[in-house]
């Protein structure tokens, strides 16, 4: 996994635990792509105010992952999802698609329930 | 869900964000079923201090529940892999179980991967 999608991962799960500033910040930095001297004139604090506000909410999420393992276990669980949809798709294939159509809908509803 | 039971997911799920005392404390009173004097004798603090330590922890994963919804998605998660596996059950009454077993191993898994 890059380092972006990682990022992304983190702030999905778990950007409801930091503060607005926080997820203000981290939303600027990692997915609007402004450098850390844009970000802090918008803000009105220093490049080195944004740099370590933004190193603390890393350590935060970091901490939570490491705790919680919420991607870990997403990621995993995604994998699986796969591999059922392709044993299903077999089914399909063998005993046609009234069959199998609704386990589709599941697995789908299944994946984007994280 | 009764109250025991959304206790048990509660420290399952987000015991590892508490302090060791909290988890401590928790258990002895939920998991172990001890009055609040017996885990003040126990802790060598008052029965009062034992009450204070118990609602802050209680609130502490209220606030993570509120926050990640992890119970509440694991108990949509859980329907909807029963539902599917309803459906492959169909599958097999219809078409043999040679067809649906990996299937079956694989939910399993999806279940336990939480």
């Amino acid at each position: 996994m890059d380092e972006i999608t990682r990022q992304a991962l983190l702030f999905d799960f778990y950007g409801s635990l930091l503060t607005e500033k926080q997820r203000a910040i981290y939303d600027l930095y990692y997915q609007q792509d402004l450098s850390l001297g844009e970000i802090g004139e918008i803000q009105g604090v220093s490049r080195q105010a944004v740099h370590d506000l933004l190193k603390r909410t890393e350590e935060l999420l970091n901490y939570y992952e490491n705790k919680l393992a919420l991607i870990r276990k997403y990621l995993a669980g995604k994998e699986i999802i796969k591999e059922i949809s392709q044993r299903v798709s077999e089914l399909r294939d063998k005993y046609g698609e009234q069959n199998t159509e609704k386990i589709d809908i599941l697995l789908k509803k299944l994946d984007d329930s994280w």
